[in-house]
């Protein structure tokens, strides 16, 4: 076979001529994708941080700057809608940085024949959720596309933020002992698209757990907690925000399943789609790495939020670099099993966010 | 007629119940829709200056913020692509707000199916634009949704720039007796798409202009040039450009038809095509309303930089405010009789830009 493909693309062409639905997954084919594609086409340090967002100087002031593009199917589903996702996701990614979110742009690719009504719903739960994480949307741009070359609405939001504080807070500067904390109980968004898609119902309605994190995120560093790296825990899931970090920092991370907390309707929908709650998309739960000493007062701040009332700690950082220097995930189970937590290698769910 | 639609929705949903194309054609539906729906909605005083960005201050630094998606069809057209429209769009929105463009994300919603081969040049293509443009594209967002509901591939580029002079460049600067200038030939960006579209052949192909703007404009401002508005050509061309300045700032402008470049060949294609150039997009064309002493200057400045060799002055904003308040661009004929030259009013050229 030959390919008049220049002989610098460094993804096997062979292997993957076209791109495929799961090279939006948020796995494996994800990460070959933005690494062998996108980073090294624009190779700058920004980049490489491998981060929700990049960290920058601008004129003396740190800032961080970051982008994500909403598609999720449908556009409105039990607890939220797209339009609050591309809002809060957009806040979240900077507080990921350490940033307080200050500024949202927002690009809308409609398709023709959205309903007015619709769209109007959707800028209106845009505007609530720029109003409760306390941003504004300064600038926008709308485009329409043919019948049958969109889907309702796609939207993109991109953000500025402000780094207040001096820690470096990204993958980079996770540290062997570090004290793996998370925000709360995972797989409510994954699971309310899902029952919406399969036509589900259970005894009470499962919600996506979409909201803001950047109060309590921003409170955990006014109080000084020594926070060494934050992730969402949107596509992939925890898995694929453990295993991207691990590979970051070069370091082994363990966490123990049976303290990471899953409502039991959540569990019982994953069952029955055959999904594990690891793997599945939420879209207002984080981890945080921390110091081990400041573990303790950093989950009693969590906690005093709504939105991490179930905040806890589910691990640590092993000691010394992972060998192959790729990191390496490990979960006991609830049989005390250890096994390796891998990443997403397939489409698990398309179109979640 | 009943709606279940807000009360409080200020679009007449009975004229328009569905998104149509014409909505996103830069024309006199493109602003409605905005203005009623986004702006009405995420009112703020950024959004209230109805610029090609926002102009914000960030911990005392005055920074410039836009947005654009770019859904242009086809994906690869005879002098340029969507990944460097993409870059130089943004580049050229910051450098519009009289901003140093720093930096850029990017954001990609990939139909399942792009050829990878097709993804890499476009790629490499926005590598090359962002190198041209000297700013970094420093995060980055892959989405990948099924079959049939994109196109190929959509880019967002958001971008952020420092404004490093003190001139207010915005529509709300402008002031009767203005200089209106303009950087070049028009029409050259949608006559090189709809020359491939509809198959037709010249005697040299139309390229597109696309260009990145920023040396130039900065060049100005550091001459010292009092520059009072900047607007690049794109969707709806001249004359949208003009009729956005002329509401926004309540002014007449007026215009000589007879002095707006426009190639041979582009014209000729106009005529085949039934389209007026002073409606159709371009991507490296801007207009310029300057203080009127210094516009001779400005104009030798210009044509130092080859993307602007034919800068030439086309108009004047009139004396005196709009008696509409609405604003009121007129245009001279070869003929001599002045007409009005309205917003666009359907949609002209889809997936321009």
């Amino acid at each position: 076979m030959s390919f008049s493909f220049p002989s610098s693309c460094p993804l096997p062409l062979a292997d993957y001529p076209q791109v495929l639905m799961a090279h939006g997954g948020g796995g494996r084919l994800s990460e070959q994708l933005i690494d062998k594609i996108f980073v090294s086409a624009f190779d700058n340090p920004f980049l490489a941080q491998r981060h929700d967002g990049a960290l920058l100087e601008v004129a003396g002031q740190r800032l961080a700057f970051t982008t994500d593009s909403y598609v999720v199917h449908p556009l409105e589903f039990p607890g939220s809608d797209i339009g609050a996702m591309a809002v809060n996701g957009t806040v979240n990614d900077l507080a990921m940085c350490g940033a307080r979110p200050l500024y949202l742009t927002a690009g809308f690719i409609i398709e023709e024949g959205l309903k007015m009504e619709t769209l109007w719903r959707i800028v209106q739960s845009m505007k609530a959720a720029a109003s409760a994480a306390g941003i504004m949307i300064v600038s926008g741009d709308t485009k329409v596309v043919d019948r049958g070359k969109g889907d309702g609405v796609y939207i993109n939001t991109s953000g500025i933020g402000l780094t207040e504080y001096n820690q470096i807070i990204a993958p980079t500067s996770v540290l062997p002992g570090d004290a793996i904390l998370i925000s709360g109980d995972i797989g409510r968004h994954g699971m309310a698209i899902m029952s919406v898609r399969e036509g589900l119902e259970f005894e009470s309605m499962i919600e996506s757990d979409c909201a803001p994190l950047n109060a309590p995120v921003l409170e955990l560093l006014k109080q000084g907690i020594r926070v060494h790296c934050l992730r969402d825990l949107t596509r992939g899931g925890l898995s694929s925000a453990l295993n991207e970090i691990s590979r970051s920092a070069s370091v082994k991370i363990e966490i123990d399943e049976t303290l990471v907390p899953v409502d039991e309707q959540v569990r019982g929908a994953c069952e029955i789609l055959g999904f594990d709650p690891l793997y599945v998309a939420n879209e207002g739960r984080f981890v945080a790495f921390v110091v081990p000493e400041d573990a303790e007062r950093a989950l009693s701040i969590l906690r005093g939020f709504d939105v991490c009332d179930q905040a806890v700690r589910i691990g640590t950082v092993g000691s010394g670099v992972s060998r192959s220097g790729n990191g390496l995930v490990t979960v006991k189970s609830s049989l005390g099993v250890s096994r390796i937590l891998d990443m997403l290698s397939g489409e698990q769910l398309p179109r979640i966010c």
